[in-house]
């Protein structure tokens, strides 16, 4: 959903500029969200989209690359078991590596304001220093920027944005469980349906179930 | 050559301290040095040895990771041409990853000194931002360090340290092209040869060819 949002913003706000989309196949049990990431960096128009893969099932401990934990409901408030360490960290590093390949030294993700309290590298503090890490690291003097345009966003926020821009929600997936339809009960379902119905807006999305709200 | 020389370092300086050793397979051409590094893990006491899947191959570019490009030798001056973008940034992330799940929050690495020209993530400056960095991003708020004991050692002071050690160099696996014996012409055989012949030392290593010094 927060990806999509920021495709479709970057294609109206920067219509030129050639935009290369890059997924990261890392064992997530949602694996579904890369079909439909594929499908919506071609109906957005990107000039390339690849797909990378980095297996942290190995890593292990959390629920979202290990099929043997299960993937907790938002009502157990248990969204930090759900962390993959330093997930966000090794993506745009691997889009980096990417970006120096292509030419490339502008990265855009979309961390949000809801998932800062569980998620630490979802902070605009930690992309400061990842961007400073990237410019020492990088095989030449290159500055990479790293743009978090939706960082001070709500998730009600993003939708709010999307819906204007008439992006296709139906074709984004937000599930951990990685089910069509989606579970309804996790903490990614939770949030979603929660904006939505902030917005007084209907999910054009099939659910198993739709709480209450 | 470096880790291995490191991990005797730090069996010798930090005794009861337990190691957990891991090597990363980026589907480097010289793929030989993981059953290396397996070997000298358990012959140095290592408490544990993982090897971390992490294609790099798709990022393309290097011929360390590209079967149809040739390594370069040393003659040619072309190190640069062998960088494969962010590789320590991402290695140094994954075991910090693995860390986390281990609660061992001290990452030692081996960059030293000969390589900060051709290699900019080699340079202690970098390892200080990343160390912040992974402050940052880290699941909760942990402080990692990154330990470079040997990044102000030239690869000459590297052998010397690890001749005294009694590090099993025979068992150490530098060469780019990935045989064994070692082809003796790129620039990793190269600067290892220079670092034992500045010491009138005799590599105990097979080569295809030694070059003249």
């Amino acid at each position: 959903m927060d990806s999509t949002t920021l495709l479709y913003h970057l294609r109206q706000t920067i219509p030129e500029t050639p935009l290369h989309t890059v997924s990261i196949d890392y064992a997530q049990r949602h694996r579904i969200e890369l079909n439909f990431a594929a499908r919506l960096s071609q109906l957005a128009g990107a000039s390339s989209h690849r797909v990378l893969p980095l297996d942290l099932k190995q890593i292990g401990g959390s629920p979202l690359t290990d099929p043997d934990l299960d993937v907790p409901a938002a009502s157990e408030q248990a969204q930090v078991t759900t962390v993959v360490p330093f997930r966000n960290m090794l993506l745009v590093t691997l889009a980096a590596a990417c970006g120096e390949r292509l030419g490339a030294f502008d990265i855009y993700l979309s961390p949000v304001r809801d998932d800062h309290e569980a998620y630490r590298d979802c902070r605009r503090e930690f992309y400061d220093s990842l961007e400073e890490s990237l410019r020492l690291g990088a095989t030449r003097d290159t500055p990479f920027t790293i743009h978090t345009p939706l960082v001070d966003y709500s998730k009600a926020d993003v939708v709010a944005l999307g819906m204007k821009l008439g992006v296709p929600y139906e074709l984004t997936h937000t599930c951990y469980a990685g089910t069509r339809p989606a579970c309804g009960v996790c903490d990614a379902c939770s949030e979603r349906l929660n904006a939505f119905g902030e917005l007084h807006a209907t999910d054009p999305l099939d659910y198993e179930q739709r709480p209450a709200l």
